[in-house]
């Protein structure tokens, strides 16, 4: 059986939860970490986890607000733009994640046929073309890098998912059930994991 | 104990379900009926029901496709003006729901301590000021006449649900899990039938 | 010629510009007047301005935040609950706008075929069946109450208008050019008088 | 004064005007070019019109339907995948812009001080960092790498532009008059041919 890590992060920008992270912990089979929301730890934690799991396959997740759909994204770009301050109040703008990295790394996992996995399962999913330039996109580029320099074994991607119903009783913003997430990220993983998702992919919708 | 009436639609539009029927046979201890999505059908329905079960507190329920939260309801408007065909391919427009009626009904119910009910039990819920002007208003004002002219008793109001996250895998559209829906209607009916609801009521937000 | 009245009102809830006043003041051949956007003095500034100008009709409008679109109102309802505080700093909520008047008037004005024929400026237009709690609905509320009780010749209703481009300039809402929300309110005044309008409006859409 | 081109696109998807293409008209001082809507002819378009006018400072702009600023293009992929069909009735899928080109380009344009400088003309502006997956995206990536691989001396990026008003008279989405996109265009060119909007870039947001 495939070895899989899922990292989802921890609260930022005043929330008390965060539904990445209460969503992989939901997912059996698999290991799960925490990531700090800042700039200055998240991808050490990320090699942290990486070396202690080995995974063969890893998802990062983190919560993207106002989006109504799990997010399979396609794109990491070399850039980082807060334009809120991290958990340790930085607010770093118009950097590089990696100095001298290529611009952007596009996604190897097959992210249509996983996307299509979870609406399969009645769930909501799209593959997004932006992980925008916060600490997510920074772990999205991060681990693409390092797989690229690194670990060329090792498959990788991010998924953005929606906030969690408690986090937006008052304020209209739509939400999914972190228990619903939690099958997607179960769907997402079996579909990444597969030959036949794989040779769905190419250039099919 | 109170005797209780949930209604719910039948599926329109195109969908194969409606979200709203969906839930209400999901709440424990109440009365239930499933309404026809047609302007001819809808509020004979309605009354066979009322009559059938002969409930102290009725709540109707319809799909609001595109909303993101539990929406309570205060208005009923006395005006038909469908934008698509009903079930029976009807599509009135700008006639009345009762010739000779009132313009509107404000709800009677505690619709502000309902909302704040649901959204205790970490569900996104408001109260609405618009019902539209397809069969789900109808319904709401024909049961606000009912109320007003034959049945001064009887407590009752119309709750709008968002779509189920199954209907819009591929829309982008906003959902809400159905038996979280199911939750928020049992919420509902706990608020609209305490004394404290209607206490907490009056002028407070 | 039809002696026509605009209202629009003074700015609010911080910002230092109101489209809808920017707007009627650029509209040809009309009589026009700035209400207060409090809860104590719109309704006098209105009522004041239809005695100076004595007109045949009148449309107040109003800032809708948010909305794409030139709104028709379609109802006005007896009910203020404000959520950000008026001008003058009070923030009633639970409040009918008058003691003992119905729960809400339908406009007699023929809104269908004004949003039409503002359209057919290639203008997007619409009806709405809801013009909210706050100090528009008090005027449009208090408008239908003064035509249905004490000046049953004069015909009025009430028009929301989106925000100016410079009042959304980083915040990401839609706007309106203000020259634009001109134009259409020019094509709603030559709408509500005609009897064309008045005769294409009945049952179609 | 620096040679400029600007080019729009030809109306697609069923519309039968672009408010790309109306509103580069508009601008004064400059070149303008109109591209084909279609895969295989909007970069040759390109080419040639950069060959005919030899411009130091190239802004190609496209419709961004459902938007409500000016959105600056920062990121351009290398991927197609085509949801709709081009103007020749193609519908490319998974392929990518330039066989074997790096996987996207970041704008070396100082997008951020060029958002800047059309909202201070009091227009809504923005960086973006997705420009789809459609022709518009080919353009921005295809500009981008004849620039990085033939035209080192050449600047140039991409820039959406919301729906022009009559484009959605019906159906409740944004839009931005083609005048005010023209100003805005303008303003671009103007801010990222100047000095101090380079200073100004950095890590300044």
């Amino acid at each position: 059986m495939t070895r899989v890590l899922l990292t989802g992060f921890e609260p930022f920008g005043g929330e008390t939860t965060n539904p990445s992270y209460d969503a992989v912990v939901l997912v059996p089979g698999v290991n799960v970490a925490q990531l700090p929301c800042t700039f200055s730890g998240a991808l050490t934690a990320l090699r942290e986890a990486v070396d202690l799991h080995d995974p063969e396959l890893v998802l990062c997740t983190g919560q993207a607000g106002g989006r109504t759909a799990i997010s399979v994204e396609k794109v990491a770009i070399n850039l980082i733009e807060a334009r809120i301050p991290d958990n340790e109040g930085r607010r770093p703008y118009g950097v590089p994640v990696v100095e001298g990295g290529p611009d952007a790394y596009l996604s190897t996992l097959p992210v249509k046929a996983m996307a299509r996995a979870v609406r399969e399962e009645g769930i909501p999913a799209e593959v997004s073309y932006t992980a925008g330039t916060f600490v997510c996109n920074q772990v999205a580029y991060g681990l693409a890098h390092l797989i690229a320099t690194e670990r060329p074994g090792l498959r990788g991607g991010f998924v953005h998912v929606p906030y969690a119903p408690h986090q937006v009783t008052e304020s209209g913003r739509p939400s999914m059930e972190t228990t619903t997430v939690a099958r997607a990220l179960a769907a997402l993983v079996k579909a990444a994991d597969s030959v036949e998702a794989e040779l769905a992919e190419g250039t099919v919708q």
